[in-house]
């Protein structure tokens, strides 16, 4: 069967997450309704992780094979015309029959969205970040070095499907200040973590240790302990979704990737 | 009575415009409300400039004046407080009662963002931006240099209460491109147009236009003829309400400007 890969945008806010539920309210719901419309007949479809309630992404990927009588369909201009206005294809393009979304990716970049006040923020950007309140980036960023590397990262998992093992090399966690969006105002706080892959909530888990370090209370050295606990009840709470965003999975330079399969055998994971 | 400014962003897509309506679904109405509730008595605000329904801003600007009583509220955290979340507060603070939130500005700044593609993109910025397909650039901005500076401006203005006269200073159209949200994206174009005044929805008016100079279906030449024409039945469509923002309302320095009763005599104008 033709195989699409298909760049994936969306707004979270409305959706139950990513992974088809009964209720039918997700993203591979609105997805695979609006693929079987067009193909006339029932279409499934992988991604390369599952994103929760409430979190968004410029840059989920996802294949799904489609039936040869439709390779002259448009898929991007199709599904666009039919999918709801919170999801978007940016890309749709035929790949071979052994790329796969999730096994054949790389790596991954979730980035989350900060604003370092409490009692407002512009209502343009309400639905994608965390009022957080007051954050000291250099003591965030010195956290944010005992973090990186290939490390288990257990104590920043929350429970799920049982994964293979909970070692993951973070590459990279990257602190950006935002320019100002009004004169006056604070700028939105970014930050950027790429990983080979992602544990089941560990982005939401790495910031919620990350805003009390850049709050003084935790030191570098408290966020380290933290981390090598290998346990979820010593790390703080999980932020809140909405400030999440699920920006790219890479596939290196030729978009395909190569098999991992050998090497994650767990489920999609998440951010 | 003590005199309040405010500057204020909101979101317009579920709002009928700024200006009090009998039905009580706009901007002016939702924040008379909340200064009422924390003033506990009727409070009546002056905008910069009346919004359109489905436009939005991060610089409007409003005055009200509110009981001596209530002198001591942090009246920026109060009003967040209360207002819908399509609303917020960005600053508040006391101004001599000469203060008017129109008459005393200087000039105002208006953005609108374009996506040069239709079929799709990214639904976290669909609420704020016009998808008008692919644009010319150089086109465009051969056109905005036949509206720029002190003009009769009437073929761009519509209907609605009478005003003085129909010359504005245009000061400056800045076109740009913004970088790229996600990889293999185009960036999303911002026209910003800056002027002493607005006439009713000239800067959509002026949008209408300069897309299709950008589409190569209007030269230079005929924007430049459409303007001297003096007749709005010349000028293209107006441009829809959602790609448009108030970023600005400018005060000088000191932010009080100065009071330009006697130049501009129209009741308060808008983009």
């Amino acid at each position: 069967m033709p195989r699409l890969k298909l760049t994936l945008a969306y707004v979270g806010t409305t959706f139950e997450g990513w992974q088809s539920q009964p209720g039918g309210n997700t993203v591979q719901d609105a997805l695979e309704a609006a693929l079987a419309k067009i193909a006339d007949e029932p279409v499934r479809c992988r991604s390369a992780g599952r994103t929760d309630a409430g979190v968004h992404a410029i840059g989920q990927t996802a294949h799904a094979g489609v039936p040869g009588r439709r390779r002259d369909v448009d898929w991007r201009l199709a599904l666009n015309s039919l999918l709801p206005s919170a999801i978007s294809v940016l890309e749709a393009r035929w790949v071979p029959e052994t790329f796969h979304a999730q096994y054949s990716a790389l790596g991954k970049t979730y980035a989350y969205s900060l604003w370092p006040e409490r009692s407002f923020c512009l209502p343009q950007r309400q639905p994608f970040l965390w009022k957080c309140g007051p954050l000291d980036l250099s003591l965030l960023r010195a956290a944010a070095g005992e973090l990186t590397g290939r490390h288990d990262f257990a104590s920043f998992m929350n429970l799920g499907t049982p994964v293979a093992h909970t070692v993951r090399d973070l590459r990279s966690i990257e602190v950006a200040e935002l320019p100002p969006a009004a004169p006056g105002l604070p700028g939105e706080i970014v930050l950027r973590f790429t990983a080979d892959g992602f544990l089941k909530q560990m982005v939401r888990n790495l910031v919620g240790c990350l805003v009390l370090a850049g709050k003084g209370k935790l030191s570098p050295e408290d966020v380290r302990m933290i981390r090598m606990a290998q346990n979820r009840a010593r790390a703080p709470e999980t932020a809140p979704p909405q400030g999440l965003c699920l920006e790219r999975v890479d596939y290196g330079e030729d978009g395909l990737g190569q098999d991992r399969r050998q090497r994650v055998c767990g489920p999609g994971d998440d951010g």
